[in-house]
């Protein structure tokens, strides 16, 4: 009976993982553990931790990691908040795997915790290609992790490329298309919306005719520019003056400097055709993909999820740069006029076919699947 | 006039990166900053700071940061530890660049930090292989890292398959071998011995006849070994009965193990041939290697000095698998018979020709040199 | 020349230290080191450092020690960064004495730091008595201190009743009423107030009428009960409907709910006579106290710096209970009939006599001659 | 049903609470949790935990806390620790009052962090007075506790005076004089020294003829003084040559420096009648000082358990000063012929009278009684 111990930071984590959680609580031979810490507790991000709850998880521990400030600096103390933490957590619960998720600042605390401390990490989201920081934590994480599970051929092959053992690589597809399959087997509509106006600030918008799904994180690796940045998307908005829904940014470094952009630009320009959100339930999201016109923003979302749906995306900047992308992403950069001019053709295209690139909907119980049988080996040596 | 800070955690640290930091001062476009913390403070490693500063060199801070215990866990919240102190003192500092040097647990703080602050890394001694958990250090940290400094071109290959860009990858050799060469260009003997007695403690013993070198630290993966392991080099000591030097184990997890294996042996055994030492200047080390009849234990020092060195060396456990060797090296397990006959082959074989596996004692200057001159962007990218 | 390091970690804590930093940095036999964090550095907060620059301080150090949060919890991890990172930068600063303000969470890590390495503390506001957890770390810091300015006779009977040597005891007054008389003694108006529209967000509104001011911050040992509470001084307002400067909460635990009720109301009720602040520069917050017509609330300024300035004061709930006060305080209950009956009273009396119950104005001076001239001693030893 | 929840940091702490302990875990309303961190953890202080566990105490949370270094500054470092990691873990514990054992620096990390947390604190030996940094300990723990368990009435009208409230304070005795009166009740011998060879390290004793129990720890406040103030005692023990059991120093900073002055002084002079300890169970160290001709130091134990048994005593140096005391303690400066001298006397004088000036052996289920039963309030005013 082996322990698997899910470490999950952000609204992000939860959707990358929640299918495997499914699928390792439903296993006979594993036992879930879930700690949950950094953004998921907290209430400006939504309390991704009650979400949670809601779907029937109970945290064995919640971890308040993150030093505020949402600079380069304390995005690094925060992370060493975490592996300050971990190390007593692990030791009270034993896992005999830690699955660390994607490549988010706060992962790296649980790659290095789980790896110093001889606990077999497994590392989902692997070998993919991005700009941002991120795209070096998901490396370091692949270097100290034990167990691969890529979402698609070219990234476990990056990974083997890197010298990590093939044995070790399991293609097994993205779990966030896990919940997007879900959705779209079943009905795969919008459902009822009246959440639309008890949730959020800002206009009174309605959905039954086209609208815009944004969403914008700042790039950490452009530290500084993000109220720049933001004010095009915005800018461009403006001039579409369709109904829009807008998401406020994680908790990267700079998240500050793109609130601050989006809260300016409220005050000024107070437009009734944008309402804002902290968070949603991942189920929403994915509806809101399904349903919408156009995403717009630098999240991976619409690029991996949004492969499978098709829905039509408009990628602003170098966030997403590299990433293995289907036919619905067109790419802007940081200027109004290249962002309007693509969402209008996006919005003439309409929907695209949907793309496995990043998964068929079956991940999470492929990863059980090798969290209980695959051998799990601490020392680790370059292949190569 | 870049400012190059350099992260000294330990005395393996900084017999390793001293060349390039004397590269570093004297050239007329960089600065030097040096913070110096972990094991590098502590009276049980021979206050290691002490030594740097009578070599000249002021640090700008000092990082208490280890925290107590020696075990996988502490290891990691020491890490966090350094994570949590790094950023202030890096926004106090503010380096162009920042060296992290090789693959201990400490300096994943120093690359963490320096790459989530958007601050260059400058990395030395990657793409090689060992055991331990510094493997996967290693090359985590070189997925963090913006500019690569391996020690010789097998190397440089890996950390090239492992992605980077090849204009980012200097084949420098190793700083440490510039010590060597400079000893042995000038005298290369064991030069005065006062020393011997009034340092250490144990035996009484002289260096006049063939004398045996000894460091074994503990393997962290093989955490819980120690112990036992230690315990097989002792009992083929207590067989070859000659003048011994011996050090004390470093701070990785499991190196209480090592000690009090190494404290019950003597107070069982006394043995009349062991001094023991907590640490030694870099130069005399140095010279201790040049002297000794074999080095044993699992320090890369035998392998990497050693090999321009030519000393023979016995090579016990895994700590040093897979890493590039020259003739001089001979493997043994940790088995008292294995070890006492390995030793024995190698004393009547006496010294090899040297090799200039780990460089050619010219690493500091070309360190400098490109610190000062290279590009420096933090946006990294696989490159494939 | 003693170097008289002060540690600034909030809005409050700047007001409250201000006139001995410049007497300070005036006196001819000390040096003035500064090291700021906490809420100090947070634009949610209103970037207080930068406030403290453009009065022409230069901080030595900024120390991010923020755990998001604002739970119980948090606050006493935000403690623990601070004492982490203090000890560093004190052996980097190496002062004579450390000043401690106050009594704020994050001056707990000041205290016990300095205190614990031998460097002398100097603590201001001792000996006065409040509700909230401040009670307690005000009067722990009092047994942790070596040098002891209350405000006045009285706080200063109680410090010595606790144990402490009357010697190191000096009544110098509030150095936040430096602030306030000096404003006084010049013109004591409103002055200009482009910065009304400029700043803040919410209602356009004029100070030309009688207007009120309102800030009113968590009580930590209610902690959950804050967004009822925020809620009966909302509905007061909404009663009084007069031209309103309301502040945000501190960050202190429960000041996010305190945060979400105001920002519920303002959704709910778009009140078109409020206007929301985060923080004002020190001495537009005293022209705003000096040309209120009523400050309501629970903060300190007004019983403190508002028994100076004689302003017509409705104090809320048990936060300042036990405080010295003036005439010119009235108390109320969480109730919003209570509040708004008790500031009627208070609009109908009008503005009360000086009184200089937290000093004269001459605080400041007092603190540095004392500092440049006190013996400092570290071994303390109660007094009876 | 509440939930006691004891933090235990080193091994005094363990002595001090371990009957109180016992009589929660027996007490029909009362639930036993148990924290074991600091060197309470530390092979080097003899693994406290262990000697838990064989008790038949299971802790529910293990925390390192111990920044390596034994300078002041890691002292506060390593509180810092124990701020950043105790908040957690009552989160996941949920105790209705927290334990705080006496005044050594970890257990302010204890106190701080439930009193933020809203948590009460109970707090054994308070109102004592003694030397060091513990005396500004033990005095601001006191005003962050809620129920205070004081020795004698002595103390409990010290922690009146300072204001704590009089029906909160309760006179219990000191928990340690309960395993002191329970070994009494029943032998009282030495009863087997097996241990005394198979333990320890240094010269072959016997226990057979007076002898001398030796404990002296740094004094935080005279730091860099250890190492000439043990020199003194040493110098004393080389004159006396009696058989002697001498114990390492605490974790407090400066720890090192006593030690190195004991290393040194074995090396040296290799005393062929001093045996060195790091740690006892506490009933064998009751044992010894029962059994003992002299103690000889500055630890607490033979002023407050002594004065129940009796023990002849010298006390050197200010850790102990102010401390009330029975009969049985004379003081002796760091003074090698002052120390000599009053062991003789002390020697020749023999056991005196037991003084239950520390209890009379009943503390345990005092306390638990009234833990199980007192009001528990959070908001605490001075009382005056």
């Amino acid at each position: 009976m082996r322990k698997v111990c899910v470490i999950i930071g952000s609204r992000a984590n939860y959707s990358s993982i929640k299918s495997a959680m499914r699928a390792v609580r439903a296993h006979p031979d594993l036992t879930l553990q879930l700690v949950v810490g950094a953004s998921a507790l907290l209430d400006r991000f939504g309390s991704v931790v009650e979400v949670i709850e809601a779907d029937g998880f109970e945290p064995n521990a919640r971890v308040a990691m993150i030093v505020e400030g949402e600079t380069p600096g304390t995005m690094a103390k925060s992370t060493g908040l975490g592996l300050l933490e971990l190390p007593t957590i692990f030791e009270m619960l034993k896992p005999d795997v830690v699955v660390s998720v994607g490549d988010r600042f706060e992962t790296m605390a649980t790659a290095v915790a789980a790896a110093y401390m001889n606990i077999p990490v497994a590392h989902t989201m692997g070998g993919e290609i991005s700009g941002t920081i991120d795209e070096s934590i998901r490396h370091a994480v692949t270097k100290l992790a034990h167990v691969h599970f890529p979402a698609n051929a070219q990234a476990a092959s990056r990974i083997i490329r890197m010298g990590e053992d093939a044995d070790r690589v399991h293609v097994v597809g993205c779990p966030r298309v896990d919940l997007v399959s879900e959705i779209m087997r079943t009905d795969g509509g919008l459902g009822p919306t009246e959440w639309l106006e008890r949730e959020g600030a800002g206009a009174h918008i309605t959905l039954d005719q086209p609208f815009l799904l944004v969403s914008q994180h700042p790039v950490t690796t452009e530290y500084g520019e993000g109220e720049r940045q933001i004010g095009e998307t915005l800018a461009a908005l403006q001039e579409l003056r369709m109904p829009t829904i807008m998401l406020w940014p994680n908790a990267d470094a700079g998240s500050e400097d793109i609130a601050r952009g989006m809260r300016k630009f409220r005050e000024v320009h107070r437009p009734e055709y944008i309402r804002f959100y902290k968070n949603f339930p991942i189920e929403t999201y994915v509806r809101l993909m399904i349903g919408s016109a156009c995403a717009i923003g630098n999240s991976s979302a619409p690029v991996r999820e949004g492969a499978f749906i098709g829905v039509p995306t408009v990628n602003v900047g170098t966030r997403q740069q590299g990433r293995d992308r289907g036919a619905n992403v067109l790419d802007a950069g940081h200027d109004r006029a290249e962002i309007v001019a693509a969402v209008r053709r996006q919005i003439s295209h309409g929907r695209y076919e949907s793309d496995h690139l990043y998964g068929d909907g079956g991940a999470g119980p492929r990863i059980a699947d090798v969290l209980a049988h695959a051998p799990l080996r601490v020392q680790k040596r370059l292949a190569y």
